[in-house]
């Protein structure tokens, strides 16, 4: 991974436009992209535009984040190394675990170096690569959400 | 069920209100109730508000309608029985089938009179009542996402 300033900052910028215009739901949900580093990826998104009846977060907003939260990891995976693919979420369970009743973060972790180099080498070699990936709601340090999911990159040989 | 039309009619317009006005992101997404009736509750949304970077339905926007779906049955069913209570979900499972290309609804039926009972029963007795529920989008008959969900009532006494 680039630890340069540049490049990181370029994929924040970057992931910030698909997720909010070519995506226009993140945009209503006003996410910010406010992290992409070795960790993994940190959404933020305020409370407003994600309110509920009961003046909580919208539980479909807390799993509109958490599934752009995964979808960036393989997203980006393949922007670094190039690929071009449609990247499809196949399925997911979701578990909301408390109230929030501030603004929230939606993150995800990279996953291990095997588990690229699977994804990577299924992709090449059939044109498919599934990943699955964990991610999570946070406010502050406590985790209010959880989020497992599979994803599918899909080449142009399908 | 009350079969007459005013008070159908009257039940869909506060059902509209309560996912858009309540749930701006509801809103954001052009969510229109189109039908409450004796199979349920019937959810339609545009394409264009909830596209994705592929130019078909974000899942996020699938999930959330999904989710508003199946919260819709027991929010009338407490609003039926004249129970106040906070209307959480709590956990679900999301199977995304097929990519939808235009606009889409987001459907949930009635649990049976067994489960009703059971729901307003256990409400009763201990102030708080889960009900399982199966929701999902449709695209003219064809079953393009199904939700298996979780609702919790809370009322005051928790």
């Amino acid at each position: 991974m680039n630890q340069n300033q540049n490049p990181v900052e370029d994929e924040r910028a970057w992931l910030q436009r698909v997720l909010t215009r070519d995506i226009p739901m993140g945009g209503a949900m006003e996410l910010e992209v406010v992290r992409v580093n070795r960790d993994g990826v940190v959404l933020e998104l305020p409370l407003e535009a994600n309110i509920n009846d009961k003046g909580t977060a919208f539980g479909g907003s807390l799993a509109s984040a958490m599934i752009l939260a995964g979808w960036s990891i393989p997203r980006l995976l393949l922007r670094r190394a190039g690929l071009t693919a449609d990247l499809v979420i196949g399925r997911c369970e979701t578990r909301f675990l408390t109230p929030v009743c501030t603004a929230f973060q939606a993150c995800c972790s990279w996953p291990g170096p095997a588990q690229v180099a699977e994804f990577h080498r299924k992709f090449t070699d059939r044109g498919r690569a599934g990943l699955d990936l964990h991610a999570e709601i946070r406010v502050d340090s406590q985790v209010a959400a959880t989020l497992a999911a599979r994803y599918a990159a899909l080449g142009e040989k399908r």
